[in-house]
């Protein structure tokens, strides 16, 4: 039997289109009358802290969120396999603003728009995507995406991740040894890491330092896409008004939403938005989710399983 | 022998990378001695009024203008063949800001940047690249590679052109009778069109009111990057008013620079740039127009020669 578990969605459209999917295996909703040492999986999104309770014969947990940085933090998590939201759709949708942001800036957009209500005809040439490199931290099945789509537009692309990796076309950098080079090469600094201990905090005042100066007129740029647990807004905040950042675009805060008296919002180089850079659609959930409970009850391995240890 | 005739840009730096390419083909600039009567091409952007006396044995007019729509209006233009700048790199420059106005406005900037300033979180899910439609009128040279890289973006795509086009995963519309057809299927339109005598003003009022209504939220959005003889900007100002577009990109004016008093620099979903878009590289300028000169002289027939009749 599976349990939807989800909040801030629609759980009844989720929950009637899964049963079409998995039919006749049973499906049931928090509300609903069951035994809860039926449940076999559990599908959650955002669970509350008694999500788990009773689940005594859990054979996996299923993550509508491709992060699971705030499932792993729950203190009653199961000892069970947990299985992420790995999606095309997904990908391309993070992908559409992670491009989006980085284009904007690529052309030179707080500049022009200030020149704009000036009323200031002020011709200056943006560098060819060419000559402009796009640093991707966290180059996973959302990085690798992001790489293949800017590599196709022309930018020069760099990748970082923990262990090496290699994309035709890409200059790619892996583990803390490697940080410091990638960063030097880096005039647009895309995240997309996994919130771990070793990641938080990781967009700070130093981190900015190390970028690459004097190719966008402004100074080097950053995009979050990943987590608010990654940035240091204070850092962010100062790193604007001092010129060691150019623009930053913001997905994503330390706390969200965003407080009404949060700086961010008032700078003219911060472009913020409400956490929408990409959602999981109902139907590719549905088709990835019910996948992947039809082939382990047919007895095939589960898929994008979470390392625990390295907390993604 | 070559003249030179470059206004606005900085001619020496041309002739000297020219003489370097061509020598020992002999290169001259306006204020040099020499008899007009020896120049057999002459190199042009913006002439004068009186560019072309005495060039009684030219052989071609080399224009640095991918688009050529100011030289033929010249009264003295000589009846030899023009050959038009089509470069890689020029390309690539185009696309990178047809790119970057395309996903911005996708992504729908002008909502999140007003809720930005008003300190509101509020959350909406642009759609993705593949449930959008950008329709590029023009789809010669600068329009093909723009549309490769929007595929490659997952965006569907549309193309409008004189003659019948094909281009694998584009929709190809051709000629006045098609047009409607490819403006209704349209949500982004972008202009990459030469000027030319039916060309001129076709962004209107009328065409606006045909683009699609109802897939992203706001209105459909149009994004001129060709010349301002396209654009009649007393229809856009009134469409951005009235809702009938949602946003538009603008990097060409009816008069340039665009006068202080216009209303377009005081429209929040007016994106005005100043003709920046692309600009001819002096690199890969002297290449192109050195080899067709040699090859020329070597017997070769002229490319990208401008058909005087059809005005591109
Ligand atoms: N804001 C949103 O709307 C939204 C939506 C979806 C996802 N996300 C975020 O995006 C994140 C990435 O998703 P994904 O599917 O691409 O994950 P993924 O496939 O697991 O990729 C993660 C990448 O980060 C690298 N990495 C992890 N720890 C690292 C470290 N300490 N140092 C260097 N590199 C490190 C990994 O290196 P290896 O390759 O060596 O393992 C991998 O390349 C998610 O965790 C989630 O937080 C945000
Ligand atoms: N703002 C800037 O910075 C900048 C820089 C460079 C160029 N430009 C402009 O961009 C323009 C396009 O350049 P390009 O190199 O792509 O030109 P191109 O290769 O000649 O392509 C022109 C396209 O427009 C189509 N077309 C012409 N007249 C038409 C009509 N009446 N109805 C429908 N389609 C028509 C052509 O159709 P066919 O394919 O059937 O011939 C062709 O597809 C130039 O003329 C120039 O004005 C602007």
């Amino acid at each position: 039997m599976l349990l939807l578990h989800l909040s801030d969605v629609d759980e009844a459209s989720w929950a009637e289109r899964m049963r079409a999917a998995l039919a006749p295996y049973p499906v049931v909703r928090r509300g609903d009358a069951f035994d809860p040492a039926d449940i076999a999986y559990i599908f959650v999104w955002k669970p509350k802290p008694d999500a788990f309770d009773g689940l005594v014969n859990l054979k996996a947990i299923l993550s509508l969120g491709a992060g699971v940085d705030a499932l792993l933090r729950n203190p009653a998590l199961p000892d069970v396999p947990i299985v992420r939201f790995v999606d095309e759709d997904l990908s391309q949708r993070m992908s559409d603003y992670v491009v989006a942001q980085v284009t904007m800036h690529h052309r030179l957009y707080t500049r022009f728009r200030a020149d704009q209500k000036a009323r200031r005809w002020s011709q200056l040439y943006p560098p060819a995507a060419s000559e402009t490199t796009v640093g991707i931290m966290g180059f996973g099945v959302l990085g690798e995406d992001a790489a293949r789509r800017l590599l196709a537009l022309g930018f020069s692309v760099h990748g970082w991740s923990r262990s090496p990796k290699a994309m035709e076309g890409v200059t790619c950098f892996a583990g803390a040894d490697e940080f410091e080079a990638f960063l030097a090469g880096t005039d647009i600094l895309v995240n997309l890491l996994p919130l771990t201990p070793e990641t938080a905090g990781i967009l700070n005042y130093e981190t900015f330092s190390r970028l690459r100066r004097g190719k966008l007129e402004g100074g080097p740029v950053i995009v979050n896409a990943a987590r608010g647990g990654h940035q240091k807004e204070a850092d962010i905040v100062r790193a604007l008004e001092d010129g060691t950042l150019g623009a930053a675009s913001l997905d994503v805060f330390e706390v969200e939403p965003l407080p009404a008296e949060s700086p961010l919002w008032d700078i003219e180089n911060c472009y913020v938005t409400p956490h929408i850079a990409a959602i999981s659609s109902e139907k590719t959930g549905v088709v990835y989710f019910s996948r992947i409970i039809k082939d382990h009850e047919a007895g095939k391995p589960l898929i994008n399983v979470v390392d625990r240890a390295r907390g993604y």
